[in-house]
């Protein structure tokens, strides 16, 4: 790794990747948000406080080879999901993906079997179907696949991918008890996509509290 | 359009309705707010992050003629809410419109059938009953309300309508599983309320839960 | 009012009265608390957004004589809790007396009949026993009476003085589906108490909920 | 204390922790955290508004001598957890210790009697097993003592120590209706972990409410 790879995570545009990753990882530090976008990928480092996250701390990695060309100068390692990131990348072809625990993903995999299903709800359509990517219609029902969980989290790449194929327009997969990825073909897809998808997650989870049908 | 209307975008009072909204917009941002004012009408595009908006980001209509006078660079479109916002506008005069989808007007649609009502809640006290403008007593009944939603935003317009029509004295109309429209003479006046319904939504939806009488 | 009243809404002391009401009303905007402080009175004005009152928004009335020697040059009016917060300062000796329409406390009146009642919870010690001004212990029962609200605000005046008469130990009054008034002889002290007694009508709220017993 | 005790509250290094605490503090506000950490160990006053605590009022104690090295200039005491944050520093050669009244760790205690226990969930994974200093399994039950709370915070520092004795492994104490310690090596670790803690004490309370099982 050359020296010069420092320029990858230098930039005086807002919106480029090494400056727009640490912003949102600061935004939606809340939601445990971590994100890959572009054509080369940047992935947040693990074991890092999210909201303190800095363009350096950054790992750079080739989308075709998925060869590290830049890594940060801390021994950190690259966040764990960074397998299951390159599932969004080479299966369908995203230009974003984010992981989110959110308590609404965890609680909605806990309060549904194998599919999270949701319709009639103004929100759904924020979530565009993937493959067409046309917008979900008010009447539509969404469904959202939801994988077991693993020990280790790159062993649920092969069952993130199964979900995949098996839910073509889908742009999500929960995992139980543990949260949900969403993905997008830019960052703006991704991120506006994961807001709907939380917002349905936390709308079903109230809406069974009181005892009414999704 | 001529590049003049750029200035119709550009001022230095932080009380514009150029600078305002995308204040109110970061603002609201949780709540998905989204707002028209003035004697011209501004309007947010669809389609940009609610929290990123800029000045240069926002439509501008002529109020009486609904002709649009200035339009961003960007290919963005006009909020598909505007023929619902000029409800507000051309039926009871309004200076500024709120549209929310926030989750208690949500649920607040769902745990309520044809219409939402509370009494007896000093808040009630916040909200002034259109015409007269008279603000409400601590003892009135209050009442929104509730049209069921359609496929597309705008096919709304007429039911929307015709619950003002039946209500003269609302300021707001809930939308099932949608959200809630609210009006009033300025922009603080439909800022406060849309404050006081949200409250009032979510104390409502508390009390049933608590298994009170509302 | 002599124009030299402007010198009383004008300092450089970060924690002069006339520029600390202003950052505490921003600070605990979303509880809706409104303050009074000092040996001068320092009042919100009612009507104007919480969030946007600057030091030249308050009124400033003499402690003795209630005679206002101070008013903004807008049309505002003092807030209409005034003769309210007085109580705190006549009755009490009280520096600092907040209003607060917190759900939690408005949801607190309607789970609790005639009083608020906790025991055997650690924040009960932030709250100090008016007259001894002695912190209440973890074994403590903290009790808050409860009254009826009133049409008008002012008409709370005397029956909050009753029931400050009938408790002289407690900091702090609930008025029915309104929401509390809390005192201390300092901002700080008030604030403090304000705090932890919205932390502990929570916590009430939760445990009825999960049907324990406070 | 001689005056040149002042220079160990001032440097301009943001994570010295004479910066540091101040800003955790400020940051965690909601939660009322508090820590101390470092080889000095930096201890916040008790009776300051926690989110504005400011380097000069911290207060230095040496670790091993236990004596004070540095006072601030105002007469308020050192926190009454000083004795508590000890148990970490001594029994377990702790780097940090955090102290929360979060009512999430307070509603965990009354839902569960002796011991917090949690199992299958992702976030399980955040918590380092003390002695070994192993990440723990998704897999793994997570145990969390509870110890009952006593008049005086002081008097807990012996039961806090029986606890640490009989759970060689846990991280943190949860004290009845009162809150939680947690501790680790570094600030860092102390900081996630209590992070991890609060998100899983909040999700159980959330599955109990639910009818699920935890």
């Amino acid at each position: 790794m050359s020296s010069d790879s420092q320029s990858l995570v230098r930039s005086s545009d807002p919106l480029h990747s090494a400056n727009l990753i640490p912003v949102l990882c600061r935004q939606f530090y809340q939601l445990g948000w971590v994100t890959g976008t572009g054509d080369l990928v940047y992935i947040a480092p693990s074991g890092v406080q999210k909201e303190r996250i800095e363009s350096e701390d950054l790992f750079v990695m080739d989308k075709k080879t998925m060869n590290l060309i830049h890594s940060p100068v801390s021994n950190h390692k690259p966040s764990a999901c960074t397998p299951l990131f390159f599932n969004a990348f080479t299966l369908r072809n995203a230009g974003a993906c984010i992981h989110s625990h959110s308590q609404n993903a965890v609680l909605a995999t806990m309060l549904f079997d194998k599919e999270f299903e949701i319709s009639n709800q103004e929100m759904i359509k924020g979530i565009k179907k993937d493959g067409s990517y046309l917008p979900m219609m008010y009447s539509d029902r969404l469904v959202v696949p939801i994988i077991d969980n693993t020990l280790f989290e790159q062993d649920l790449t092969s069952f993130m991918a199964d979900a995949m194929n098996s839910y073509p327009e889908t742009s999500a997969v929960l995992v139980k008890n543990h949260g949900v990825y969403v993905w997008g073909k830019t960052w703006q897809d991704a991120k506006t996509m994961a807001e709907c998808y939380d917002y349905l997650f936390e709308l079903a989870i109230k809406i069974k509290a009181h005892g009414l049908k999704v």
